[in-house]
């Protein structure tokens, strides 16, 4: 016998540009349903949330029960990283592998078929498949902790899926790249603060499209307390700006003030096309979708699904077989949850999955601006200066949050903090 | 335009239990059409190939391209290893994850839809979602060998799956397990010749129904220059005994006079059930089965499936949402491959798949009669003395082969070699 469900979201609906109180005036986006006002509120000092607006910082740690920790070296040989987005409390989640050429890990448990209850961490990082390493030190990290699958007295099991970006010797050494160290470093340093985006933690190396990529983040209010989050590495074989206008095609989808000031880039700027990637080259977008409604399993598998519509509105072409985009997605909420097969659910669920499809796409524009230009491969910023000139938030989105630099220091400690037990002599 | 096959296969039809030569007097199972000589025939100096019956070592390294390494530490608080098999020629490679808790990495790739051409490697391991991190030790072997995808002048790399078994504190001790340097041990001592077998590399913790575990190989010759082989690490939360008759499921597929002198133990040992496992326990059997015949991803795909239903056969239940059984197919083959939709390759693709499920039984049964008691976990020989007592060639299994005891000199020097480039000061 199942507990009757305490939580059925009601008001959420209410929330998604039905008639309500919370989206009196605002106009519903006819496809999501999402209410994208035309003008963004002034920030109050003490900030309360609007639906259909970003949440407090316009990144996935606005979503409750979400904090993200970045590490990264940017001083030649090296040019790579990695991210973690840590869940407090362990947390429903699943994935979609999508692009030809994929680098993950444990990613077969977030089958809606498999038992896996939850997930502590997700990875998303550089060093393509040798970074998957770094998931080691992450895992140790919350084995210390105490956090995981509990193994009765044993110990624990954490569970840290992790999907990786081709960036192998961008900085110019095959062999100067993560590892468990890098991990331990990224987990130690989670914080549910802002995120810093850019050429920063997994999206250090990264390039899209033959311009700098790196890591991105946004979120949206859904109302009623709802929050979908997106975190993303953009690092894609395909552009995120359109060849007409050279126009980052995730901005399209901005909602109150977030890309204030971006503007088409001159024409004279426009007409030198920006070299496309070599077709033999390796990429992948990775990304992460993440909300505080309570999902069953098999929906976030689908919302997980849904968010490549995102990437593919933001990117094209998408998912070749060049690209290993996977997008991992992730509830937090408790409680009794949302159910594909409920049809008193579907208009909860699909409000959810097309935001987080959004929230995805405008990450991948604000990574795109985010980013400097690094390891010679050139910003999108400064390859269309005009279309930056007044985007002074894309500063600030550099700036923001902790992202530790990785030193010899920090390695070493976490080297020590890495020992297992030693083999009987 | 693709050039026209050159590689038909055509005599391996007619060495699958259709009249010929290689096949005369041999009855052909009604199932696979794979013959099955009553009698084994007398062992000569130099070994010929009979088609039905094993390859001269009966283990997975008969296969053309195949090689195995093995690590181990059976020293309380330590019991885990792992085996790594090694294809010196990178060899197509698929997977069917098929049980309800599975510890993972690099199976995405492994889909035919993706476009991943081969792996150098895969590891069974122990330490459960711990031992995944063993992969990097084989990784970074490769790697110094220049083995994996090519990255033009940037490196190499190496594509190393990898699923593992729980076995975690049975030992005494979670913190005492595998690692990096234990795969990197493993892929050191990789070699074209017997493997040992029972509880040793990444059988050395393994437990299946109550009774000890372990690793098991079996092989078969199918005629025409084409084997199939198995490896397989049984650690299931079912039992692969009989429970009316307290027999080894999968012995009843042996061939030739692999299982001659094992008997149904007397009705006295039989009468005492083995103590079931606890229902909360997290178990998963794992294995690799491999052919010379050259196939497509989509048919080692199928044949990952196919396998699945030999350890259905010889392990009951299977399969449970404890279980994070996971089957990985292998082609060393060259040449023009076998393709699913082409109504030519049926035939010979059945009998294939068929013999891959029959010698993934084989395998199980070999692992339970050549495991020994240890870790306080009794073995089916020790269990039910009468069934072993005319059973020589288990002890055989147990000795044969190369399978490193892991040291702190060994740990020591891996560990050194594992170095990357150092931070920049």
């Amino acid at each position: 016998m199942r507990a009757p469900r305490v939580l059925r979201l009601t008001a959420l609906v209410a929330g998604l540009g039905l008639a309500s109180a919370g989206f009196a005036g605002a106009a519903a986006d006819p496809v999501t349903g999402v209410a994208a006002p035309a003008a963004a509120p002034a920030a109050p000092a003490a900030f309360t949330p609007t639906a259909g607006l970003p949440g407090q910082r316009n990144a996935v740690t606005d979503v409750p029960g979400v904090q993200v920790g970045q590490v990264q070296n940017r001083t030649s040989p090296f040019l790579t990283g990695t991210s973690v987005l840590y869940f407090p409390t362990m947390a429903v989640a699943s994935v979609d592998q999508r692009g030809g050429a994929p680098a993950t890990k444990e990613t077969d448990l977030l089958s809606p078929l498999n038992s896996n209850p939850g997930v502590n961490a997700v990875q998303l990082g550089g060093s393509s498949m040798y970074g998957l390493s770094a998931t080691d030190g992450i895992i140790r990290w919350l084995e210390d902790r105490g956090e995981g699958v509990p193994l009765g007295s044993v110990g624990v099991a954490p569970i840290v899926p992790a999907a990786d970006i081709y960036d192998l010797g961008r900085g110019g050494d095959i062999k100067a790249r993560t590892g468990p160290e890098w991990g331990y470093v990224a987990a130690s340093n989670v914080a549910g603060a802002a995120v810093r985006q850019g050429a920063f933690g997994g999206g250090t190396g990264a390039r899209a499209g033959g311009l700098k990529g790196g890591v991105g983040t946004a979120s949206v209010y859904l109302g009623d307390g709802i929050y979908v989050g997106a975190v993303v590495v953009v690092n894609s074989a395909g552009s995120p700006v359109d060849p007409k206008t050279c126009q980052l095609l995730g901005a399209q989808f901005g909602i109150g003030d977030e890309f204030a000031g971006l503007k088409a880039p001159t024409q004279a700027e426009c007409q030198t096309v920006a070299s496309a990637a070599k077709s033999d080259d390796l990429n992948t977008t990775i990304a992460v979708v993440v909300t505080n409604a309570p999902l069953e399993k098999a929906a976030a598998q689908r919302m997980s699904g849904n968010a490549h519509d995102g990437m593919a509105r933001a990117i094209r072409p998408i998912h070749t077989l060049a690209d290993g985009d996977t997008v991992f997605a992730v509830s937090t909420g408790q409680g009794e949850p949302l159910r594909i097969n409920d049809p008193a659910d579907s208009r909860q669920l699909n409000a959810i999955f097309g935001a987080g499809a959004d929230t995805l796409s405008r990450a991948i524009a604000k990574a795109m601006l985010s980013a400097d230009s690094v390891g010679g491969i050139t910003s999108y910023c400064d390859r269309y200066p005009s279309a930056c000139a007044d985007v002074p938030q894309a500063a600030k989105w550099r700036a923001a949050g902790p992202a530790k630099e990785m030193t010899p220091r920090l390695f070493d400690d976490a080297r020590q903090a890495l020992q297992v037990t030693p083999l009987p002599r």
